[in-house]
């Protein structure tokens, strides 16, 4: 049976093609990679399109550049040396903004579409995957009555938490911005390699993670009514998601125990719903946020006492930096402890910038 | 301070405006949505672009086609209805394939960057996410000695896993297709909500799953010489993926509670690594494979009584349909005892038929 024997022979070449480099110098187009890390930092971006006419990368360590084509009809620029980090970057193919097909690794979100190039540098950064015990990250279902349906989130546990059978952990509800889905903080923020990396070297205390999805009306079909359903965000954390956590790991279940924090529209919500909850939380953080001042909270004479600790983190490049400088003056007019941060480079409004407050303040939570 | 009360205020309408709709009402450009599933089971796929010329969608119930663009500028087209069911699409934007930027629900792939529109129907499906006990899906990382470096790799965990602390369950190891990642079983797979399901109703056993990445070639940097370091997924599996699994969680560590599946060149791999590791796997699915036949394992005189099942998948419209018929011919010809399951649809080699014979064949393992 000749043909039945070539047909299996070919099946076992394309199969065995994606894991031998034996099998790909056979091939006969040359192999495209996209991006690729240079040793000396340079990152050089390949795009195959045979009938664009104007291609550019836009990276968010150099901004926007023109890509030429070059003899082999592909796409293709280099830029930097860029620091050791993980950058968001697209490619705009006459004038449409599209993730580079060639990259697997892209930024969650419902707006933008974005692949992520990860320079990883000759040190192992602070969201390294370091050799260090590794937590869990946990996708996880749960049944939302504030919703009506089954929703979504995240939840890391740290190395050693199935071993340690009896023991409980505080927990720190993170929230993402505008347009992220609940996997910006583990994907781009990569809250669970850092927070195993300063565990490990003795710099944070143990604890759980929770990354609840921050624009639940986006559950619902285009077109539903949602007026007069009220905050669903809030309602969900504080009657649906936390007793959730609650019930299926083992927090700590007392205030002093409880962290929220968040980025850009997520750190709105954290300080709303930590303000509002000063019976549930203590420790609030607040990365790169939209700011509230309009909460009965702020006059409460308690607060010092009942904030184990406020901290603000902003790039003096964002957007949201003068507000976030008001905010901060209003605070320190109430007399109300916080701590500021801020970081003085052209990452204003970053996932750079939101990785290093998430470093920063991380030391500090339940210590 | 009016400025300072103004510019808050500014920040919370915007931080307000993901959650209500009264905000949303209030915006000046008409809001656009997609895809829209209309309750006929038609879909509307709606795309803004004011520059392109030519926009076409691909969906795989339906194929390509063109799409108008409507008084407000955006461009739209309905079609269907389809069987409710997640399908695979992206739009052409004068020939450029873009995932839709409004839908944050994606194929992870590395090479086509497809959205995924879901149609529920007015009955739960078999992956549907039903009022039942939800299992629990961890991304995890490893140290794989094979390939010098962490490795990722996803594992579900059936519900009362976390309960039920004395009790070990069986482990499938389910490999998905090339240029997939580690998490298409699980996103478009949606392996934790069949077997939640499943198992809910009785039909399938309690085990873990463990999903690898099929691929590990693409762990290197471009360009990294691979020539001589064998079979990494191969090695990897065994040496690596198989200790760590069984050191982290609770599995039977025979062979008659191993099983082994996948789709397409994972269905490849599957099928190699079990029919070579006879002491370690005794259950073996392929789903849409690419086939082997080069194995000594088909010549010993036990394979019958060492497989408790050998379960092959196939589309009638796949391309592969050929070489799977001659495979099972094959098969029968050596005297290997096998269950055959065909789908007679248009949806040849997609996930809508590998979620199809997972379902079915869940049903059948460790049973």
């Amino acid at each position: 049976m000749p043909t039945f024997l070539k047909s299996a022979a070919a099946a076992i070449a394309i199969a065995a093609s994606a894991l031998s480099l034996s099998a790909q110098q056979a091939r006969r187009a040359p192999q495209v990679e996209s991006p690729v890390v240079n040793p000396d930092g340079t990152v050089t971006f390949n795009y195959r399109n045979d009938s664009a006419s104007d291609v550019k990368v836009d990276v968010q360590f150099a901004g926007r550049h023109d890509m030429k084509r070059d003899e082999n009809g592909v796409w293709t620029v280099t830029l930097g040396p860029a620091q050791p980090d993980m950058y968001p970057y697209c490619f705009i193919v006459d004038g449409i903004s599209v993730m580079d097909p060639l990259n697997p690794d892209w930024f969650p979100n419902e707006g933008f579409k974005n692949s992520i190039v990860d320079i990883r540098g000759s040190e192992p950064l602070i969201h390294s995957a370091r050799n260090v015990p590794h937590g869990s990250v946990d996708y996880v279902t749960y049944w939302s009555q504030t919703l009506g349906l089954f929703a979504n989130a995240i939840v890391y546990t740290p190395a050693g938490y199935d071993a340690n059978r009896d023991r409980h952990y505080p927990v720190f509800y993170l929230i993402s911005g505008t347009t992220d889905t609940e996997e910006v903080y583990f994907k781009v923020g990569r809250v669970n390699f850092i927070l195993d990396n300063l565990i490990a070297d003795g710099l944070a205390k143990e604890m759980i993670v929770v990354l609840p999805y921050g624009n639940p009306s986006k559950y619902y079909p285009a077109g539903t009514d949602l007026r007069g359903k009220g905050d669903l965000f809030s309602e969900d954390l504080v009657n649906d998601l936390m007793p959730f956590v609650e019930k299926n790991y083992r927090t700590i279940n007392d205030r002093d125990h409880r962290a929220i924090g968040g980025f850009s529209r997520g750190g709105n919500q954290a300080l709303s719903n930590g303000l509002r909850n000063l019976d549930k939380f203590s420790w609030l953080c607040s990365y790169s946020s939209f700011t509230t001042m309009d909460l009965p909270a702020y006059d409460d004479p308690d607060i010092n006492s009942l904030l184990h600790l406020f901290w603000l983190g902003v790039g003096t490049d964002d957007f949201l930096y003068a507000d976030a400088k008001d905010y901060m003056d209003f605070l320190d007019s109430k007399g109300i402890k916080n701590i500021k941060v801020f970081t003085d480079d052209k990452f204003g409004h970053t996932w750079m910038n939101a990785k290093y407050f998430l470093d920063q303040s991380l030391r500090l939570l339940f210590q």
